[in-house]
């Protein structure tokens, strides 16, 4: 099974650590690894179809401290498409200029929907398909930028149409909001004031937040198992649609 | 004015030396920098709104051997657009299940085309809106993803339409080849048997290319200024497009 991390942060904020312990699980997981961070709008994104735990890629990663507001991360266990680089998740669209940044987990049998739109795979993955054909229904949903509650709206129509192929654990982004759906298997944690010390479940690192944030500070980390001992994750339930803005959790609207 | 460094090749090459030769002239250009790879048609894209000088990404690409058929690499000089990772070159979209890569040098006054179609900018330069209309003009002009002649038949068309906005000194690959075009400054080289030795025109580094490479190799390099001595580079004529496939130049069909 692939790792998925996703954060979401309501200031600018590294993940090298969340990265480490994510990384440390790439044992099982030799098939490429991707990161993709925004700033504002603005967009880095390092993939490599090496092993995070050799990738100088990814070497860079856990040392450079990239402050981010939204990040998706991803280390991949092939299950379709070959290992190639152009198969390495988190893939990137533009659409109503913003880049779209998009990682799964999981695997959708004989996916192949109609792609019409201006949104096509590079690459062979079901993954791909899938994302293609979300950007395609999300245009076609909205004739501009909707606002992140209507854009939750439109998920929550689009996504159990992807989940019925199978297991489709997803984080989307567009640098304003982390869109977090589980079919599977995918926890997420709040951390704020006041914050405590977390160590890695896999690796023997520990971290004490509340030295390195201020009170005001809020991250969302969202991953397909609990990174930290100690800290309280929630999991997700089957199909399950969770949307963090500004480093907390956004409920949907009443109805 | 900012400079431009594209690679085609016929084998999977590196640029370490040339991108080492092309941020050392990084001293005037501080507002960030960026290089796009493919492998095949995948592709690894690092930008950095900080100098080449001084980017840990920068550093990375000059250490990780990074073997690519097709480079555009870009260091910045902010003419338009803010200093923003969203305004650094080179610039990415995906066209007929193939990623685009586009970097310009210049700079193209009251440039404002109508954008209807699928490609929008993110940023704020006059250089992603010029990449945006011209992905837009050649989903218009071909309906499937047509062969290099016919899309350099097309760019023939569309990129005098830019050029009469102002300077535009252009890059532009999908891993097939790479297409430059000068208005006012460009230069090629083009690297085989027999191969010699090379010293970077702005560093103390020497490369002799006769001991890395098999005599089937073939390289063209294009860049805004010659980057090595006592290397035949050959500098284009205003207006004049070239297109390089698997480290040659293709020179248009008899019309």
């Amino acid at each position: 099974m692939c790792q998925l991390l996703g954060m979401n942060a309501n200031t600018p904020t590294d993940v090298m650590f969340s990265f480490t312990g994510l990384a440390t699980r790439a044992d099982e997981h030799k098939d490429g690894f991707g990161i993709a961070f925004f700033e504002d709008k603005g967009l880095r994104h390092f993939i490599d179809d090496r092993s995070a735990r050799e990738s100088p890629v990814a070497d860079l990663v856990r040392r450079y401290p990239i402050r981010s507001d939204n990040v998706i991360a991803h280390i991949r266990k092939a299950t379709q498409g070959r290992i190639a680089l152009e198969n390495t998740h988190p893939f990137v669209r533009e659409l109503w200029g913003r880049y779209w940044v998009f990682a799964h987990n999981g695997n959708l049998e004989g996916f192949a929907p109609r792609l019409h739109g201006a949104f096509r795979p590079v690459g062979d993955t079901d993954s791909e398909r899938a994302f293609c054909w979300l950007m395609q229904e999300l245009a076609k949903a909205h004739a501009g930028v909707p606002g992140i509650d209507e854009l939750s709206c439109t998920l929550r129509e689009l996504l159990p149409q992807l989940a019925r192929h199978g297991s489709f654990n997803l984080l989307l982004s567009n640098g304003q909001a982390l869109w977090a759906h589980a079919t599977t298997k995918l926890w997420s944690l709040q951390r704020q004031h006041p914050f405590g010390a977390a160590t890695l479940a896999d690796a023997d690192l520990s971290v004490d937040f509340a030295a390195l944030t201020s009170p005001t500070d809020r991250v969302a980390i969202v991953a397909t198992e609990p990174l930290t001992t100690g800290e309280a994750w929630s999991p997700f339930a089957p199909g399950e649609l969770r949307v963090f803005v500004h480093g907390a959790r956004r409920l949907p609207a009443a109805a």
